[in-house]
């Protein structure tokens, strides 16, 4: 057999095993494997390694029977067509973030985190029981997939600055890495916002080209050395109250599996919804502790108030944008987060956060 | 057949079929059904409702090949009997709350929740990434059982007060209802503690036997009708910052399911340990404005600082008792706790509360 009839034969041979794989007898009796394109490198901390730790979940609680493959960023196709793979078929799972898709729909911007909105806890409230997941799958029905969350860093970093920033004047110009609708609202307030890649930040900041940066949070920020070019870290992000990640599944596809292995998919993406902030809000602490003692990094704990009182207005600014936006779905998901952070922010306020509050002002540790 | 033979020869059967579903091929081939035991009325909002929601995940997960019964607080044994029920063998596996087991050990306080100790989302870091699950395998390793977090409350509120609090002096002899190791520091502040179950703290102040009480939060609180008796709402609590839930399990049993059904049984209880608090997060606030708009109750989000001090200096006596324990293994596991909310709070005040508290003062979502 030539090359040509070879590739023709196990096309057709592919194929053929693909449709019966869909057929419900065959997959009660047989294993199916699934192809899961990630946007993050093999084991970046905290989200790759989610990613696999979820495929592993899935393969071991049902025995096989639906056995997950990871092809992280790169390895099958490039990490920001992770959700196109999806669509056209070239893999059945993919893992990531929903607002990298916000040029198919900003919509989906609010499935991920937006300034000012949503901490992790309130944004998995909105979702499973304030019409979040409903909504979600309104936007995706559009191109035959669904999405699920799979993650979440909780709140991260401000960002890496070489000076301190005493005041909104300080901005004015600076050059700041930062990605989305957080980029926009960094714009608003007069900063000169570009985004880039992960990998690519450290250079820029190195070159000069980059005056400032955000990336995450400490677990990840200290591996990549932000630390050598600026001193300053600001610990609280406004822009990214929680980054939540989904895994986006083919619907046919997930439809077509037996429930028992939908339910298995579904338990354990939100096994690993607490899972991976869990892994942030061991690690953060234990890497701010490096960056503070082994490198000498001065904490901020908070912006100034102008800035922060400037970027709220910048934030209603770009959040009044989309709830006004021409398209009739975009506005409804809008509204529906608007209003369910109304009421969810009174119990952060008066309960969580009034406890934190009272501990830190009232409880030391430090002789127990 | 006589009512004895005939319940002698189901015994022995029961007792054949139970036995050679403990063996593993029989296992791979049929269904175990497993009871589940709660300490929860049935249908109890949040908890309740949490507990038969977990038994019907591992159920549709498995295919049923894992199917899980469960009887609610009293069905099959008293609901202060479930860790009982699993160690002499009545049940395969319980929910409830570790703490109420203290009589066994001291050291399971801490899996549930410690006055000033850690949010929930301390714990789970704590339990998956610090260690917490290793040391708490070691307090149940002594009774032949393992326990896996399997949902939390978030922080609760503080309670209901007929009137106001202005100061310590005015919780002098005060008689309240609450329990555990919150009621010891309640005692050192000077109150009359007094712990009775859920369903008879209304009668107790409508009596007038109790002057005040604290229950869980606003979801569960209204149902109760404390608002009948007690205007003064304060919605935070010192004494639980987070209420976990656990499931326990039998572990020799546990240990002789293949291992995909045991990957099935830790994968939903970790599941339910993000849905029951998106339960709560959605429904306390809801249930607090019911409270507020349709029943005038008067809602305090702090307690005043003298109150708070007192409470933080109590609770560092509670602890400090625990981790000089006569018990080797009670003072590893407060010592392990104690380490782990010090690193753990860092990431709390620095980002999360850092966060929240901005979010408050300057974003204003009423017009949007």
């Amino acid at each position: 057999m030539d090359r040509r009839s070879f590739l023709r034969a196990s096309t057709v041979g592919g194929a053929a095993a693909a449709a019966s794989s869909l057929a419900a007898p065959a997959i009660a009796q047989g294993r199916i494997t699934w192809r899961m394109v990630t946007t993050w490198p093999r084991n970046f901390p905290g989200l790759g390694v989610g990613a696999q730790r979820l495929a592993d979940r899935i393969t071991a609680a049902s025995d096989g029977a639906l056995t997950v493959e990871v092809y992280s960023a790169g390895e099958l196709v490039p990490p920001l067509q992770s959700l196109d793979a999806v669509i056209d078929g070239t893999a059945e799972m993919s893992h990531g973030a929903a607002y990298y898709w916000q040029n198919k729909s900003v919509a989906l911007s609010f499935f991920t985190g937006v300034p000012f909105g949503m901490t992790s806890r309130e944004l998995a409230a909105w979702v499973r029981y304030l019409g979040g997941q409903e909504l979600w799958d309104e936007v995706y029905d559009q191109f035959g997939v669904q999405g699920f969350l799979s993650g979440d860093t909780g709140t991260q970093a401000g960002g890496w600055f070489r000076n301190e920033l005493t005041s909104l004047a300080d901005i004015q110009g600076l050059r700041f890495r930062t990605p989305g609708l957080g980029g926009r609202v960094w714009q608003l307030m007069g900063a000169s916002v570009t985004n880039m890649a992960g990998g690519e930040i450290f250079q820029a900041l190195q070159s000069g080209a980059l005056d400032a940066a955000e990336f995450v949070g400490p677990y990840n920020d200290l591996a990549l050395g932000f630390y050598q070019v600026c001193q300053h870290y600001y610990t609280s992000s406004f822009n990214e109250p929680g980054l939540a990640t989904e895994i986006v599944v083919d619907k046919a596809k997930f439809q077509a599996l037996p429930s028992n292995l939908q339910a298995i998919v579904r338990d354990c993406a939100q096994a690993e919804y607490d899972q991976v902030p869990s892994d942030f809000y061991a690690n953060d602490p234990r890497a701010l502790a490096t960056l503070v003692n082994d490198h000498g990094v001065i904490v901020h704990k908070s912006f100034p108030d102008d800035i922060l009182q400037a970027a709220a207005g910048a934030a209603k600014e770009v959040l009044g944008g989309i709830v006004n936006s021409d398209d009739e779905l975009t506005r409804r998901v809008a509204r529906s987060f608007i209003d369910s952070v109304k009421l969810l922010r009174t119990r952060t306020e008066n309960t969580d956060q009034t406890y934190a509050a009272a501990r830190e002002r009232f409880m030391d540790y430090s002789d127990l």
